[in-house]
């Protein structure tokens, strides 16, 4: 049986009448079956007040297909459901993950949430991620002059990447903002329409993850003058821009812990944890990163909280940045019994709700974001485990001397099963919207670079594909799209060689243009459904389904096979060839009631229009 | 390869140093593994305020088996973690849910608790539960008036258990609490050492759950000074006395309500949801059910919190609970867009704890209890996710008039491997402390009887077995052991045919006497580990294993033929028979590194003590 005559749902509009309702409305949820599986009857169960109620559906037959229509009541704020499929004896059900033939619990339910969703901008859009010292210099930047804690670099110096080496984070290479400003045309060729970048507040480190202060843009990044212009002109062109805060610590240097630490009476020690023998709590046992206390209401009120809040300020002109990428999202407000997280999620939606129509905000979490997001706090997450992960383990080139993030041991090389498999587990667990609202990133600051990770322009040119293809945002980090390489996130955050064309792989940065142009006409590539169609070890092919029309997408990590599809269960006689990472790729052929997908004598990923 | 080779760790003292650690302990925790099993290395992932951390183990090789331990930070409260097993290139995880060979969220994660556990009796106990208006009259019986509302039927008389018979729950046999009192012997027969008894509040129906009072004893149940025998009754065997409290609702002819209804500036207008137009939320949907508000302080103060609560007043003499049963608690508290489930019921273990050296907090949760156990709250639910329907879809007989409860549908018969997966699902969602403290029920009040679903004396014994074998504490619905029967929960509502021994299957009732017996002696039954051994359609076979001497239990639903079980990854060279629910069952057979499970000619169930 074809893995697309295996019975389907997903949050899409196709098969959810209403994807933002309201508080007690009702929503028809819809099943796709296929005319010749034996099924007798479809039930919707959803929680309310937590007790599982069973609905009936109503099936509709359209040629091959079975569409089975139930009534949905949106009775708690995030309402689960799946569905019980009977056969026969036999019942099985389908949930977030897949069918399942036995029991299970709830982690995978359908969920539909009642919270307002994420603006139009923030789910249609492509992010482009800028580390500023290494993005570009301008004129000015010269005139600033090297801070006493840097380590100044020539802009073409290799970049010192060792996490134990006391330089790395002191290695100063002096990007500024009106350099970002003056390549917003490449931002543009990538096709990017989101700029986000990381801190630009002042730190002693070339990151600027341990501000000294939030109440200026760094002198040495062009200070506030310079984040306006950016900002402008970020916004002339129709484009967003989003700020990176972290809410969960400061640098040791913030004034408001040289505050704290200087005098147990201020106003700010409460805004950190401090013991009696003067220690405190902070990021993963360094001492520079002191962790704020969100159980204190003036910390919250300086960080979170309202119009004057850090989250506040920014959003308002002359920064007026249009939303947050909120680093260390998921340890925020979290300390051993203490966890505050979700209210100060709450807090920095609120705030940016009420200060602009329609903000973003994203909570970083390199783990499982489950629970923090779908609801009235981060509108979504850096998809680490949900995208990264799987589709480093299935493109990973086993020699690759990329090291790991998050984990002491490479990411295995896996095949098309259980990459699959792993893709379910998380669109199951996050849910639909949180899935398509976070980010598709093939790797951060944070991490090594997609490139160096699976060893060739073609295999990474399919990574970008998935990221483009998938549910979900793609964030790039700029580099990426010309091929830079790096084996950790230290190594990864290389200059952009603007001066060295010979470094720039303009095979690879013609394929995230045309990736985002398709993206941009497809709708189905933006707000479509997922039905996977196929895998195998080496192949990937999954549908985008939308009534503007679907997108077939074929991804192949090396040679293989046609691949023979059902053309009925696809309800498709032909399809398009729309673009290919590689060259070649033709229409698919149709032989009778099936659509084959061409051969490949090597990687490669294509998307062709059904119709 | 055995399943019995494959990693395994859960939550029992022989893979957890400390099971109930305080926060800030570190805890030694191990994982087993055969020697043949090429592992290069065990990694132990915790989270950390959501951050993922790796810690090393180390491995211990002990004949065939390889220990791997490492040291767990308890740094939140409930403490997440899972094992990443290094093979070569590949890595699984190994979670609560078994190895997973791909990467999948953290639902399934090891939890290890810094709350405080459930009493040793309440792990270690035996629950008898009593519907008291069907279990015995005593002499003064005949002293109690019929009430009004009342349908009176004889002793004997066939139960009316159509649910929308308006009659079903009028139907009165005027079961007593000296009843119970005069028939302890027969509790203790059982082997049972935990009364449990639904509610004995004044309510207009035989069930009892629309309480029109909690300030006193049914005077139609003989009142407090029956209430207060029993107890001491109880109390003097040594054994424990649980009551039922209905948190989520009240009669509509409740006190509180009464006068809610009648004046909408009454105190107690606000202990329920009164809509402007009088109408208000209920249990259900139905009006007879009003629900309680626990949003509002006053309504929390007279129901869970402090001592003059409800739940405080029991707890103290005359009545002197050790604790209650939760009904509804899943829904408790929830109402759409409200949810202070978690503060109840901590308030009600709070008041517990404060009035009681050791009580036990049980919340009724016919669906996933996920997050609402392990905590500070429920100790335990009733397990009819994670124990009856598993059991059920092995053992149920094809034919059977028995009802679902919960589902439009009839549970399924599925082979032994999807009964497996159900377990292991359950087990990892729920976690190990939960799981062993939450209540084995093959049945309640409120389904269909076992001997009904599963159609067959023999089979019974085989879903008995399973319950004192399992992890879990065994309920044993009165009436169940002699092989009462019911299509429904209304139905299963018999009364005890005390008189008339041709009704009673004794056979089964010295099984559950031999089971009870068999869980009190071996504390593997009670504290034990569980590995699964062997799976097939019609066998489970699994092994409890703890310090004091591990035991092997088949079950088999139909004849089947011998098991061969590796005896190196039992640890053991032979099995003595401890019990079997059928006749013959000798000692397990060795054949050099063999142990031979013998074949069987129909149902039963084994227990071996394997050294």
């Amino acid at each position: 049986m074809s893995l697309l005559d295996q019975p389907h749902h997903d949050g899409s509009p196709l098969y959810v009448d209403d994807e933002a309702p309201r508080l007690g409305d009702t929503v028809a949820v819809r099943v796709r079956t296929t005319a010749a599986d034996p099924i007798e009857a479809v039930w919707l169960r959803t929680t309310f007040d937590e007790e599982p109620v069973f609905h009936p559906t109503t099936a509709t037959r359209a040629g091959d297909v079975v569409w089975w229509e139930g009534a949905l009541p949106v009775h708690n704020p995030v309402t689960h459901y799946r569905f019980l499929v009977v056969r026969g004896g036999d019942q099985t059900w389908l949930t977030g993950a897949g069918e399942i033939g036995h029991d299970v619990p709830d982690a995978h339910d359908f969920r539909i949430s009642a919270f307002p969703q994420a603006p139009d901008w923030g789910r249609d859009g492509v992010v482009y991620q800028i580390f500023p010292d290494r993005f570009a210099r301008s004129a000015q930047a010269d005139e600033h002059p090297v801070p006493a804690w840097a380590i100044p670099a020539a802009w073409d110096d290799e970049v010192i990447f060792e996490p134990d080496d006391p330089r790395t984070p002191l290695q100063f290479y002096g990007g500024d903002l009106d350099g970002i400003t003056e390549h917003l045309d490449h931002v543009a060729e990538v096709g990017a329409d989101i700029v986000y970048t990381t801190p630009v507040f002042p730190g002693e480190s070339n990151h600027r993850y341990n501000a000294t202060t939030f109440t200026e843009v760094d002198p040495l990044l062009g200070g506030d003058a310079a984040y306006e212009r950016l900002s402008t002109a970020v916004h002339v062109r129709g484009w967003r821009i989003l700020g990176d805060l972290t809410t969960n610590h400061t640098g040791d240097t913030h004034e408001w812990f040289r505050s704290a630490a200087a005098d147990p009476t201020a106003r700010e020690r409460s805004f950190y944890y401090f013991e009696e023998d003067g220690s405190y709590a902070c990021w993963m046992g360094h001492g520079t990163l002191p962790k704020v206390n969100h159980g204190d209401p003036d910390l919250r009120a300086a960080m979170v909280e309202g119009k004057d809040s850090v989250v506040g300020r920014w959003l308002r002109p002359p920064y007026d940045v249009d939303g947050w990428r909120i680093d260390v999202a998921n340890m925020t407000g979290r300390l051993g019994a203490l966890d505050v997280n979700h209210e100060v999620a709450q807090a920095a939606r609120r705030t940016a709700e009420a200060l602009r129509e329609d903000p973003l905000v994203i909570g970083e979490h390199n783990h499982d974001a489950t629970g923090d997001v779908d609801g009235d706090g981060w509108h979504g997450t850096m998809n680490y485990s949900g995208f990264s992960w799987p589709v480093w383990s299935w493109l990973r080139d086993p020699a690759t001397p990329a090291r790991p993030f998050g984990r002491p041991v490479k990411v295995p090389r896996r095949p098309g099963q259980a990459v699959l498999d792993t893709f379910r587990a998380w669109h199951g667990a996050l849910g639909w919207r949180a899935t398509t609202t976070s980010w598709n990133i093939l790797g951060s600051h944070d991490s090594a670079r997609i490139r160096t990770v699976v060893g060739s322009p073609a295999v990474h040119r399919v990574a970008a594909g998935l990221q483009f293809a998938l549910p979900g945002v793609p964030m790039v980090f700029a580099g990426d799209e010309i091929g830079l390489e790096g084996v950790n996130g230290e190594d990864s955050r290389r200059t952009m060689p603007w001066d060295r064309p010979e470094a720039w792989d303009r095979e690879t940065l013609a394929t995230y243009t045309a990736l985002a142009g398709v993206r941009r006409e497809r709708t189905a590539l933006r707000r479509g459904g997922l039905r996977w169609a196929h895998v195998d070890d080496d192949a990937l092919v999954f549908v985008r389904e939308h009534a503007d029309g679907p997108v077939l997408v074929c991804a192949r990590r090396a040679a293989g096979p046609a691949v023979t599809l059902p053309a009925r269960a696809l309800g498709a006689s032909h399809g398009s060839h729309l673009l290919g990472t590689e060259e070649g790729g033709g229409d698919l052929a149709a032989h009778g009631d099936q659509l084959v997908v061409p051969p490949s004598d090597g990687p490669r990923l294509d998307l062709w229009a059904l119709a």
